[in-house]
């Protein structure tokens, strides 16, 4: 298992899908542009979803169609059904997300259905999706507690991310969703999650809500985890909690990893440039301790 | 070794002493009395300093004599001299703190003289704390990375240690000053230094201005470190980052050990309600992300 890490920039979509100002669609093309020249090789470009449900994801079609591909960078767009998959395709998409739960309250009140209903939905996503030669991203939420449940179990998280990934696919994104893991219930988690899937088809996506995400990544890290979804400038919010922190900050993540001798490929001095300036467009503050102090210092 | 932490706080010391608001002896005093009830064991009280180089720690004296002490609860005081040592001994110190450092232009910068001669005025001070019966914790800023310097050897880190430990220090705390560490370079400093100092006389003091704090804490606390200086509501600011973060928040800290089934033996739901009313006295917010999450959620 090499020892360089894989960032997967998620501040386009998981990001934006959570602010409260709306950007234009030539400032969302922007960054994702500004984020592809920055190195990464994902970049989160967009959803799918009714405009009604995300305002902010308006527009993701022409958002795809126009940006500007670089070779050997992925644009992954959320697909929540075969509409979505069909129009993502018909805009070019390159690798697409599914986005399912192991809360079973969460999955009801968030997308509306049961957890197995959900992967029904997904299935002739990812039948299609394995045809087109298109990898699919396997979001698993709340896998270290749910806004709703409180813990989740374990054994949980690791039978649904089991499900999607024999269904398809080609990596799954544990996602602690309101931030409330700590470094020994992140291990914990991983330990079971990793028996059931490779660790090298994990992610981590690890929210800041409680000023956890760095240390849990360290920790998937160490257990083998090589992928981390992080978001520019910490772009996104949480909607349990008003005013609190969403994704771990890209640049904190890119620090860390740099500074520990743990290649990225992403250059971090353009990814803090990219923060200010979405920032800007936001009009907050970024998240990322990094770029404020590097604005500052 | 035990497997719970002690959590030194030092936020009416180390963060009162960098921020820019400055607050009354009144609420010197309650923030110290009310840290202490919360469970904390070991509470910064003040610095035996000159008022012309740290206003914020004027009355220093006042706040000692005045504090309603806790059975179990130790006050420690900054004295960086034998004037320090005494005044503090006459206001009833029954702690005190010498302010040490691993990079040499630091040391001129910061208390103008070199380590070896910053050694040479502790060495009275240990002696008649040993004498007194009074413990000493040693400080050493700049363990991970210097304002002046760039990286700091960690060889040297481990010898300012030891001297330091040799001389009478029960403790050596080791701070990350500007709080460029990262996880595995922590990992490395620590290798170094509990060769020469044992691991249960270590305590970690980290800031949070590159966002690494927690993660360094738990990396530290896998090697076998026990005690974490950290700061109620992340006070403190950075001199070298203007508007960066301080010292890591203890609400931070706690939360992630007691979620983690490591106790602190401190009531994290005190600790943040005493965060909130220290930043509405300070005029800012503040900057624990649990804090924060909690107040708006």
């Amino acid at each position: 298992m090499t020892d360089s890490v894989h960032i997967v920039e998620v501040g386009p979509r998981d990001g934006l899908q959570n602010e409260k100002v709306t950007v234009s669609v030539e400032t969302k093309i922007r960054l994702v542009e500004r984020l592809a020249a920055t190195g990464f090789r994902t970049v989160e470009a967009g959803a799918f979803v009714s405009p009604k449900w995300v305002p902010q994801m308006a527009a993701s079609d022409e958002v795809l169609r126009r940006v500007k591909r670089r070779p050997g960078v992925a644009y992954p767009v959320l697909t929540p059904n075969m509409k979505g998959y069909d129009a993502a395709r018909a805009a070019g998409a390159d690798m697409v997300a599914v986005f399912g739960a192991a809360s079973e309250t969460f999955s009801r009140k968030n997308i509306n259905c049961s957890i197995a209903e959900s992967i029904d939905r997904f299935r002739p996503i990812m039948e299609a999706a394995v045809h087109d030669g298109i990898p699919v991203r396997g979001y698993v939420s709340c896998v270290l507690g749910c806004p709703y449940e409180g813990d989740v179990d374990v054994a949980r998280v690791a039978e649904v991310s089991k499900i999607l990934f024999e269904a398809g696919c080609a990596e799954i994104s544990l996602g602690d969703t309101i931030g409330v893991g700590t470094p020994r219930r992140t291990a914990e988690m991983i330990r079971a999650v990793r028996d059931a899937v490779p660790a090298e088809r994990l992610a981590g996506h690890f929210h800041d809500t409680y000023g956890q995400a760095l240390a849990n990544v360290w920790t998937a890290y160490e257990m083998g985890v090589r992928t981390f979804d992080a978001s520019v400038a910490g772009l996104g919010g949480c909607p349990y909690a008003k005013g609190a922190s969403g994704n771990v900050a890209s640049e904190d993540v890119i620090y860390s990893f740099e500074r520990s001798g743990v290649p990225t490929g992403v250059d971090l001095d353009a990814v803090i440039e990219s923060a200010a300036w979405i920032s800007d467009a936001l009009g907050r503050r970024p998240e990322s301790k990094v770029t404020l102090a590097r604005a500052t210092s």
